[in-house]
């Protein structure tokens, strides 16, 4: 299967079209952790550093000095790509949109800033994008008409890449898939203060809301994870599967359907080539069982054609996107 | 606001792009009739000719050559663009999904056939699709990013316009947004055989089980609504509406609900200018209702920019959309 090889040269990956072999710095901007590495040609080709995220805008722009400064000492790089966490528009460089887990970060000139300070290009991206770009990108599939990947994490990214290009809405949101609704009940509320949003469900906060309210009403004799209830973690819900817990599994039947439905909203909306499912929670992921709760619910034409798929480049997904895009970006891509 | 207006030059609505003025007859072939009138410049330049839609693909094919017949005897067209209801292989000219509304339809060669009987170039379309083609440019905004046409009719429909171009998915199946999921109820039976599509909801037939349900619950002294179930039909409702009864103004408030909440999903994904709205249910829709009911649920930068506007083509869209695209293929548009 094509899509899955990685062994492929990357310069040759998007139809052809010769990407020049610079090397750019990566640079993931998350709500705990910055990790930058250098990345040539969709690929890391040095060790990644991460420092904590500090509190506060100017404080996360020295991080990223110091980061781009330390990794100068060794390599000249001829750009700096950032995927942060937040709304940005690309144009202006500028995080237009924050998220709860960098408070303050909004209306940051991200690019301006730092283009000014290190005199290198610098593109700023949305991180559930750049991680989708690089994800198409690694698997050959430039050439699609629409390829979606989803981040199933703490919350759930989305990043559309249509014809090898980040397809980014008309006021930068596009993507925002978290916030689709795939309920009316008014019954879970959303961190972004809304009712029934995908997020709420789909997502790892989400799978742990379903695993109390289900632990909630059963008793030890029932399952051990009655006992578990007051310090659950996904991941003890995960360990109990594994050792044939029923409840567990009904748990994770239950988050399965929860987030087959987003997917089948988008793919009536996008009718995509493939879904690529990343983030933390892709390891709760059974895919046949999701594809078939996806047939289930989709018209033949979607359900038999739409595949859903690992995505492959993990937690580096954002860096090599970001450090491709800003050197894309200098050559018209 | 420029986008309301109608009175401009089509032939410069596309970013300055000349179209010719040729003449092209655009046909509508849905359920129960066939129109079809000549359309030139984005403008219908003839009377609307209706036939009612035979049974099976032969007779069709009779009425649409007998319509194109009838048309060629006082006017020179230059081709004919078919907007059809079912998915549509654009490229081939056939349709690869059919509806209920057509039985037997799928796997005609609706392009081929009438190209090899009337010699003329032809462009088969969805018609959802070809509506939304003909809305985006009849506005002016072939410019954006992406505008979202919902056809709220018997069913839901949708067609998606990005910068000016359709975008009809990997395997033409983009916009197939009735089908978004909006509850996990499993309550409502859609008639695509699934649960809890939007269409089952939003749609004139998805209005009146909302109607049939909250009129079931109540007597007649709450309202004389309860007196005319058994011939109910959303147009009593409306009436009703009309004359202040707080039950009917309570079903179209749950259907605004309904309504929105797809329009909030498809916000989330694509982040378009704007929605049009159009279909024989657009007449039910408060559009200061919805946008509200949209705004609370939606992201700040969703809800504050996405529009939600009325549609100006009415039952045209498809004809002037169809034939807008055989005569824009012509010119590699």
């Amino acid at each position: 299967m094509t899509i899955l090889t990685k062994d492929g040269d990357a310069a040759q990956m998007d139809s052809g079209t010769t990407r020049p072999k610079m090397n750019a710095l990566g640079i993931d901007l998350g709500g705990t952790k910055l990790a930058a590495a250098i990345v040539c040609d969709g690929k890391l080709v040095t060790e990644i550093k991460k420092v904590p995220t500090p509190k506060g805008a100017d404080k996360i722009i020295e991080s990223v000095i110091g980061l781009i400064a330390d990794f100068q000492k060794d390599h000249l790089i001829a750009g700096v790509g950032i995927a942060t966490a937040g709304v940005v528009n690309v144009e202006t460089g500028e995080v237009i949109g924050s998220t709860g887990n960098l408070p303050g970060w909004e209306g940051t000139q991200i690019k301006k800033i730092v283009e000014q300070k290190t005199m290198l290009p610098t593109h700023a991206e949305n991180d559930a994008n750049a991680a989708a770009y690089a994800e198409v990108h690694a698997a050959g599939l430039g050439d699609k008409k629409a390829v979606v990947t989803i981040t199933l994490g703490t919350g759930i990214g989305g990043g559309l890449v249509m014809d090898g290009k980040l397809y980014r809405g008309q006021h930068w949101a596009g993507g925002e898939v978290g916030h689709l609704k795939i309920s009316m009940d008014n019954k879970r509320l959303c961190t972004c203060g809304r009712w029934d949003c995908w997020e709420a469900y789909g997502s790892g906060s989400g799978f742990l809301r379903t695993s109390k309210e289900v632990i909630a009403t059963i008793k030890p004799e029932q399952s051990n994870l009655a006992n578990k209830l007051p310090h659950l973690t996904n991941e003890i819900v995960g360990e109990a599967a594994d050792k044939g817990d029923p409840v567990a599994h009904k748990i994770i039947e239950i988050w399965h359907e929860h987030v087959a439905t987003g997917l089948v909203s988008l793919a009536h909306a996008l009718d995509p080539y493939c879904f690529f499912i990343t983030g933390g929670m892709e390891k709760f992921v059974n895919f046949e069982t999701m594809r078939e709760l996806f047939i289930d619910r989709s018209l033949p034409i979607i359900g038999q054609n739409v595949k859903i798929l690992p995505a492959t480049l993990g937690t580096s997904a954002g860096m090599i996107g970001a450090a491709s895009l800003v050197v894309d970006s200098m050559v018209n891509r």
